[in-house]
């Protein structure tokens, strides 16, 4: 899995994508999971596709970690992966082979993110009420 | 609750507030949710807090749906609110009386975005797979 992040000149989003990585590394050992910045941050999603080139993985599973849809997810990052604006699937050519590239959805409206805000809700609340 | 969104031009933005906004409400009845943009998209942060003042709340609790820290969420959205620089905790004037105002995190690393980022990666693999 590559964890795509915005990056910034602040440390915040590398810090939120390279936390969220290590996250799911412990919440799963189905993936490989390597964190990649689409710009001002390193490493680079370029230097991070050629990481997982000397991987035996059997797929590459691209996650934007985007609030939602926009002209870096329809646009820059499948230019980065080499996918026809519009696809959602193509090819990852590593050493001797191709496996299957898929790219997943940004967060998006979801129950999950819905709780999360109510979990950030009650924790401000928490604090004012000691 | 405010659910303050960044705001674009283009429509996912706002789409994503005001939809999680919606999830928000039908998980709890313990909130009047109110989604707010800093930018681009009304109805605004000022326009809705104006429409708090008409209602007959305790507390207002501003929650940013934004992934990390920022010059939005450290200074922008505290303007906005009021609330001097650093201050998480500050005073909200309704029709005659002030109630406390408190103001949440944004959606930062936490294990909940790390299982969405799982859910849209078996999404995308499940597409892949028919």
């Amino acid at each position: 899995m590559l964890l795509v992040g915005h990056g910034s000149k602040l440390p915040y989003n590398k810090e939120l994508i390279e936390t969220t990585a290590r996250l799911i590394a412990e919440k799963t050992g189905d993936y490989i999971i390597k964190p990649g910045f689409m710009s001002l941050n390193t490493p680079t999603v370029e230097e991070q596709l050629e990481a997982f080139r000397r991987e035996d993985i059997e797929m590459l599973v691209v996650v934007p970690l985007f609030l939602a849809k926009g002209v870096h997810i329809n646009q820059d990052i499948p230019e980065l992966l080499g996918l026809p604006k519009g696809e959602r699937c193509g090819t990852f050519q590593l050493n001797g082979k191709a496996v299957p590239l898929v790219y997943a959805n940004p967060i998006g409206s979801d129950p999950l993110l819905a709780e999360l805000m109510l979990k950030n809700a009650s924790d401000a609340i928490a604090e004012l009420k000691p």
